[in-house]
Parts: structure tokens; sequence; C-alpha cells
């Protein structure tokens, strides 16, 4: 992580000035039209070494690199307070015209994560049009932008739309269907995903807006979601909406070799990346309040305040499966969350997870009269293989976990997440297409 | 502004002990099991003179004053980065339920706006219950609670519901149909409104859950709305997600009182309070991407990155409406924004207006195919009487704004917002029913 904005790819043009016919020089010089001059820097607006614009701001600054020789930004980056992940369709039937969005995607990202405006070109017939500036004064806060391949970039109805099916990956399956899942459509699959995780909401919002731009004529959105953490400079593990600290165990060191980054298994051009399964799980906020906070500690299999395992008294407290009460009772329950979900009950397999919740305000379609809550948390899970990870988990929790009586999966998503662009000139999922 | 997360008012308790059969350190005890103790303090949780829980946090426990002799918070409070807004519609038929509910509600977000959790207890038969707790360790975040009071509590079709009809205030009128607005019924309206606004949207959610979770048997959630605005240490004017300054020209000072907070014309329990018109406006943001900055700037009549009137230099030049080109034409052309929402162009009026982005997904509901953005402003405007504020300006705008053209007013509620509560043992609305 970076103090600065400024970016290690100072010599590359974040505007392409040839192939628009817009000149960088003539986009600045359309921008606040007599304003541009002493007026614009003063608003924030700077220009890098590389003439691209650099927006101001103050400790937002932050960055996160774009480029890297390991996996993408905003999968073991530290959470930032803010996400806006994005679903799209592919609409191209030419493979081309994928490649060239993939490059020109990652060319956008790098610059916006080090508080560029850009300036999308899409597909169609038009000139590439101006940043919609919404961030200046904003910084960069920490912004990584994600990207994923879903199923449907080797394979639709059989068809090898793009020539890629046999270069599609064992482990980026179908999801199954889950037992008491209720899947909205419009919350559910898609070919390409963004997922922009910021320390600023507007600063998520414009990534993806720009990115989505960029993309007319070859993908357009199939649905989107908003997603909050808590603020950057909080410590320690987050609370998720039903008061319980989320993420305690996590795979870390050795373990993401293990569980999380896709190895020599994996097609080449996967390697080092990782498979996303996103859930969107409702919780039943109106009848989780309802019960004591013993209950809902029995239900999950930790203490509350503390996140410590029952019977424990601090949270990182080695998670006894086997105590006992007085009367020879499991301490923690047999159909606990924590149980559950343990790799002890899993073959010893862990997922990453990610988890942002999500609010977006009330619903008949998931409540009854009056409207309840269409809240819950944004589950975003990394592992080396879904087929070992998330879905044999989740098989059992679906079925078993206590937990699942406040909870109805109502989006779901996987997609194969390559390895971050090695630098400027590289694009992610580049080795796909070679 | 204090910068500790502890009270003015120490010495009052946050829970009530007797009234709900459950005591607080009954509470405590509850909270967290075998954690409870060490475990849980080390955890963030620690407990006032009073004995309530005191959230933890760290540069967030910077409070903003629940009580004074001025207007609730919120108002002209500098703008907290998240707000979360609650509309509900009032079940009771009983005036004493409805005093009561206000009086909770105070003490409450008393309480919440210093970082304690809080009990709710419902009307209903339940004893109290716990806070839902996912703010431990978040800090109060500034948080401001304001409630407002809509039209039905004082009339509902035609019929006195709590004897109040006599003090309606003449300035809290049903809102006109305006041209082109496209309400939705689940965004619009409502007896009672909670506006919480905080530096951390799960400080802001949490208030208003906690606020709901009191209301139950006397009234339930009719909609409710997410906004963003910018990171807390910004500064300058914001921007909106259309990427100019939204809020440059904004009554201060002496203009506050002549317009945005309630005289002599007003009953006298709304003297020094203020009437709120929301509006949800959808911004057709794919569209305003294809215009170009000079046409965008003619929209709006300023700059986009200074935000200066259109032929000046700095956002706070002065919006000189005469001004001609050398052709002799307007520099701020006729239907342009600025110019139509000036105080010149309405009878020298003005109105507070506090805005925050808002980012619903996408929507087939306001869209075409493929889905559109759901995202615009959720527009707060405060004004000392809407019939001279609100309702002419925007009969003016929705008719020949060139704005217009690319919103569309979705979501619409007036509330008459009463004066701040005093102090302890007072309560927002007190004096409508004394």
């Amino acid at each position: 992580m970076h103090d600065e904005g400024e970016a290690e790819d100072e010599g590359r043009a974040s505007i392409p000035a040839s192939s628009n016919g817009l000149s960088r020089r003539g986009f600045l010089a359309s921008v606040g039209g007599a304003a541009v001059g002493a007026g614009a820097f003063a608003a924030g607006l700077k220009l890098a070494s590389s003439d691209a614009p650099v927006v101001g701001g103050s400790y937002r600054n932050a960055t996160e690199s774009f480029y890297g020789s390991g996996p993408q930004g905003g999968i073991v980056t530290s959470a930032q307070s803010n996400t806006y992940f994005a679903s799209l369709d592919v609409s191209t039937e030419k493979r081309r015209d994928l490649e060239d969005l993939l490059r020109s995607w990652s060319d956008a990202a790098a610059d916006l994560a080090v508080g560029r405006l850009v300036s999308p070109a899409p597909f169609g017939a038009r000139s590439a049009e101006p940043d919609s500036m919404e961030v200046i004064g904003l910084g960069s806060a920490r912004l990584t932008v994600t990207f994923g391949l879903g199923p449907g970039i080797f394979e639709v109805d059989g068809v090898d739309r793009f020539g890629l099916r046999a270069r599609r990956p064992a482990a980026l399956v179908d999801l199954p269907t889950f037992p008491f899942d209720e899947l909205i459509a419009q919350k559910t699959g898609g070919d390409l995903t963004i997922q922009a995780c910021a320390d600023d909401p507007q600063v998520a919002f414009h990534a993806v807006r720009e990115l989505l731009r960029m993309a007319e004529g070859v993908a357009s959105i199939r649905w989107t979601q908003v997603g909050f953490n808590e603020t950057p400079a909080s410590t320690g593990t987050p609370r998720n909406l039903q008061g319980f600290k989320d993420g305690t165990i996590n795979p870390a060191g050795a373990q993401l070799e293990e569980f999380v980054w896709a190895g020599a298994e994996s097609p080449r051009w996967m390697r080092g990346g990782t498979y996303l399964v996103v859930r969107r799980i409702h919780i039943a906020i109106e009848d989780w309040d309802t019960r004591s906070v013993s209950e809902q500690e029995q239900v999950i299999g930790r203490h509350k305040v503390s996140g410590a395992p029952l019977g424990e008294s601090a949270e990182f407290d080695a998670l006894d499966l086997d105590a006992t009460d007085s009367d020879g009772n499991p301490l923690i329950a047999v159909n606990a969350h924590v149980r559950l979900a343990s790799p002890k009950e899993n073959r010893g397999q862990m997922i990453l997870r990610r988890g942002y919740s999500y609010n977006d305000g009330v619903s008949a379609a998931v409540g009854t009269n009056p409207p309840a809550y269409d809240a819950g948390l944004l589950f975003f899970s990394y592992q080396r293989d879904p087929r070992k990870g998330f879905i044999p988990i989740f098989q059992t929790l679906a079925q078993n976990d206590a937990l699942s009586q406040f909870t109805v999966h109502t989006g779901s998503l996987i997609v194969a997440v390559p390895p971050a662009a090695l630098g400027p000139g590289h694009y992610v999922g580049e080795s796909l297409f070679s």
C-alpha cells in the first residue's frame, strides 16, 4: 500500500490519444471550460507527469496496487468500507471484443486505483466520453477492482461462443441447486463481474460506472449490489447485521496456498487466481431481534460481544467442538453455525470469506405485511475449488445449520478470478486468450 | 461537537430498569454470557458512570448533541457521510401511545448519539430486548437522529385520529401533484420519519433499527432509503452523481432565520423547527454520461470541475444571471438549472438543501432493456414554509428546468420537524401534546 496517489506506471497514458479521436489535451481543455487552469487545480484536479488527470484528496490518497505477480487486489486486501459489485451479460459474439474489453478494463482499473480520471471509449460508434468526475477531490480511497469470468464466457446452452470451452476450468462448475434457496433472477448469474472495493462509496460507484460505460456494445449490466462494512480505521473482525463478529476463522499464510489460490490442477491461465462464489443472503432481522442474546449465541456457537467460542473468553481462543458442560452436553450445539462451518466438520476445507452488509430498504418481495427489511449479507467466498469449498460446506449448512432459519439466499453467482495483470501493457485474463 | 463519546447526561439511565421487567444489570449479565467481564470490556464495550453501556471506538467517538435549544441535529450539521432514512405508518389509535413512542425515541436517540447501546422496549407484550450490538467498536460517528411528523398525525381522510387536527401547521400541506412525477407508493408518504446521519453506515443503520424495534405496536416501516455522501474528512461542496458540486448556494447565517426556521406564523410547538420535503430523484446516468461536459454545463449553468457559474472562475463567484456573451446571448441559459432554482427567479426564496446520493442497484422499473441504474439523489430540503419554498420552486423547475430531462422524481414526502428536545426528560414534539 502506498501513501500517495501517484502511480508506479507514470509513463503510461491513461487516455488513448489517437484511437478515439479525442486527444487528452483536447479532453482536458473541454473539462470545466473557462475553469481549466488555476481554477481546475484548486478544485483538486491535477496532472500526473504522464499528463493523465489525478484526483486530489487527503489521507484518502492511500492506494492499493492493481498490478502484481500474485492474485488480484480486493481478495486478501484489508477490507475497505464499501463495495459495489456488478455482474454483466456479454452481448458480443466476437472473441476479439471480449479481449479488447478486458484489456481496456485493466488499463482503466490501473488508472482508477491511483486516483486518475479515465475517458471511456465505448465499443460503439461514439468517441470517448470524459470521465463522469464525481470523484474529484475524493482521492483513491484504497480502491481495488477485481474482475471475474463466469461460466457463460466458456459455454452457453452447449454453444462454445468464443472458442474458449476447452479452457474452462473444471472448478468453474455451474452451481447446483441448494435446499431452501430462493434465488432472484435479477441478483443471480452473469458472464463478467466487477468487484470494486474502496473506503469511499462514491469512489467504488465511480469505478464501476466508468468500467460499465466502456463495455457498451460488448456487455451490459445484469445486476449490481452495494455493500458496506465498518469505517476504514476500525480494527478487529467486523460485525455483521446480526451483531456478531464475522470472519474470525479465515485462511491465512500457508492456508491461502492450500485452500484459496488455484494451483497446478487449474488451467495455466488461472494459476495463482481463485474462484469466487457470491451469495446475497437475506437476514430476517425482525425475527433475529426477538431472540435473546443467549439464544443467538447458541445459534452461532460464539459469544456475541467478545466473539469467543462458547465457554471461552477471547475471540481467537481455539474452537473446541468436543467441549461439554457439567451434564456432558456439548457447549457448542450440534447445529451451531461455527460447528457446521468449521474445517473439522468439512474434511479440513476452508474458504476465504469477505463479508459486506447490504441494506436495500424494505421489500414486499422478501417480507410480509408490514414490509420487511431487504437487508443482509453480501457474502464473497474465495477458494481454490468450489467443489471442495463452498458447495459441500453450504450443502451441509443449508440443511442443518441453526442459522438457516434466519437466512434466505436470494442471489448467487460463480466466477473464475484470474491472477492480477503483471504490469502496464498486461491485462487480467490475458493468458486465457493466448 | 465533542471529541469523546461520553455524554452531557451522564446521570440519566438509558435502559429503564423497572418499567420492563429487565434490570440493566440483568441485561448486561445476559450480554455475552461468560464473556461479560474483562472480555466484554476488551471487546470495546464499556460502562458510563450511569452504568449504561457505551460503545468503544477511535476518533469516530466524535459526537453531535441530540439535545439543544435550537433545531434538531442533522439539518445544519455538517453532512455526515451516510444517511439512513425511514418513514413509518402509525398503526395505533391511542394518542398516548404516540406520545410514549416519541418520548422513548428521544431518550434512545440521546443515548445512541453518544455511542450507547439501548434496550428497546416495544409497546407489545414482550419485555425489552437487548441492543442488536452491530455497532460495538464503531463509536458514535457523529450520529444525528432527526424526527419528523407527517400530515397523517393530524388528519387521515378527514378523521382527527389523535385530536391534534387543530394543531396542524398551515405550512404542513399535503404536497400537490407535480408535472412529470412518477412516484412509487413504496417510496412516498408516511406519518413519522427518522433521518439518521452518521460517518459510518452501520451506525446509521443501527440507530434506525433500534428505533423501529421500539415502535412495534405503534408504528411500522413504510419505506426506507439509504444514502451516501463523501467520506467524512472531505472538504468543500460535495459532488452528486452527475459529477457537479451540489449545494453551493445554501442559506446561512441570518438567511436561516428568514428561510429555514419556523417563526411566529407556525404554531408554538413548531417554532424554531422546520419543514422537510424529501424527494427521491432518479438520475438517468446512462443518458447523462453521453453528453459532453460542455452540454452538461449548459444544463446546470456552472462549470463542472470548479463549480463556478458559467463565465466565472471560482465556485463562490456571484451568480450573474444577466451576463451575456459577445453576441448578447445569456451566458447562463434561460432554462439552466441554477437560473431557475436561484432566489432571484423565485421571489427571493431559498431552501436549505442536504443532498445524499443513493444507489439501489439496477431496476427494470425505472429502466428499459438492459436494466438501468436505480440511482440518483436523495434530496432533503428544509424550509420555513413549503408553500413558499419547495412547492413553487419545484413547480417552475419541473416544467422548465433543462435538468428535468435527466431526472424523474420517484419518491416524495413532507413532514414537520419540531425543534430539538431541550434536554434529558424532554422529547421531540413534546409541546405538541401539552
